[in-house]
């Protein structure tokens, strides 16, 4: 299912729904900075206010910049395999970064305030996932980015990498829906039932949510828009060689 | 990246992996059915018990027999096609019913108690996945159950119903993690956070409802694990041919 375009041009639709995923992407953003500062009195590192920059750094670290790193092999399509590699690397490492100090904000408030850590399904789904994107940036910087690792070994890795790269991205959605009900439940509780307009709001930014995930994934997934191999990368590397050509490197 | 086997012989992994789906979806259906027998009173369809029967039903519909069905391509590798796109057709319609019969449940109870309808995030991914699945199984029947369907139509149809039946399986997923946590938080509240065993068991729940979207979506995406397309399919029909290839003929 290569597309017969060749390695130059871009499939002809993928433009516009890379710009759709951002532009659902970044309202999500939005979305989510204008009900915490409307309706949760805004954000501070110090105090009440510290909990609200758990949803703002999670939403942008492992929701907008993970599903943008994920992209990155579709979006440049011509550049050098290694540049992609890096940006895609790098984008990874600002997510994470932007998300642990999301973590640290929650810990640190639910101390100050005396509250249990860990004990709802948001937080153990968090902490799998949270704990799985670390292992996976190891892992995929290690054998990836790091030199030497064995081109064999990388082949048969790599489909496993794109699996759970697109499977921890998916829990993490899930994880901020969960995280944004709980927040939702604990504040309005019955009233969330006479459509308040924060509740409203929320609902409305959890199904931006739901589409920026559907849509990232419908890009990754469509074997058309898939990066074609370059003529550069074999003489580079061989590590776009699919698992059943194994390690022979007769087609060079 | 077609597995070289041939077309009688299945991938080694496969039937373990799907043994641990099926162990998966089971442990959830049972542990749903648990949680409400032992903390929620019961299932009944008349009263305040009428509820529960909203959660079972959602799971053996929408979770584990809209999993199955979406499985049944890897699992019959060399069954006639047409036998098992009728299965795969008929455990869809069966997941629809019970799903259903879970709506009407939640619905009435609504009605009979008074509570307002379609308010939550839950409801409203609900609403989303329910009509979605629906739309899908009509244009589904219609392409490639109905004789008479163009050949072409329902190649280019393909890519988006493989790629949409993923992706409203695991709305549906993440749907009952929402729907749990609701549960847990009107009954629960603050005591969710003292780890009252209601709340462990739905929490782990959770987490099986996660491994088991996980383990079908690694079993549907695995290149090596698609079906591979047989010579009798070839005579009977030319829906096996992909998008590449067009309409044409040639390959016959």
């Amino acid at each position: 299912m290569e597309s017969r375009a060749g390695l130059a041009a871009a499939p002809r639709a993928l433009p516009y729904y890379v710009a759709f995923s951002q532009l659902l992407g970044l309202t999500v953003v939005a979305m989510t900075g204008a009900w915490l500062g409307l309706y949760r009195g805004g954000i501070a590192w110090e105090g009440a206010l510290q909990f609200n920059a758990h949803p703002l750094c999670m939403v942008i670290g492992l929701i907008f910049l993970q599903g943008d790193a994920l992209l990155v092999y579709r979006v440049f399509r011509n550049e050098p395999r290694r540049t992609t590699k890096v940006l895609h690397g790098l984008l990874h490492v600002f997510a994470f970064i932007i998300a642990l100090v999301g973590m640290v904000a929650v810990f640190d408030y639910h101390r100050e305030q005396g509250y249990a850590d860990l004990y709802s399904l948001h937080s153990w789904c968090g902490i799998l996932g949270f704990v799985l994107y670390f292992v996976q940036w190891l892992v995929g910087f290690s054998l990836f980015l790091f030199p030497g690792a064995a081109f064999s070994l990388r082949s048969r890795y790599r489909p496993q990498h794109i699996f759970f790269g697109a499977a921890i991205f998916l829990l993490s959605v899930g994880t901020a829906l969960l995280g944004l009900k709980e927040a939702l439940l604990f504040k309005l509780g019955a009233r969330y039932s006479t459509f308040e307009a924060e509740g409203v709001l929320a609902n409305v930014l959890g199904l931006l949510l739901v589409g920026f995930g559907g849509t990232v994934l419908y890009i990754l997934t469509r074997p058309d828009w898939k990066r074609p191999p370059q003529a550069e990368e074999q003489a580079l590397s061989m590590d776009f060689k699919t698992l059943t050509e194994g390690d022979s490197p007769s087609s060079q």
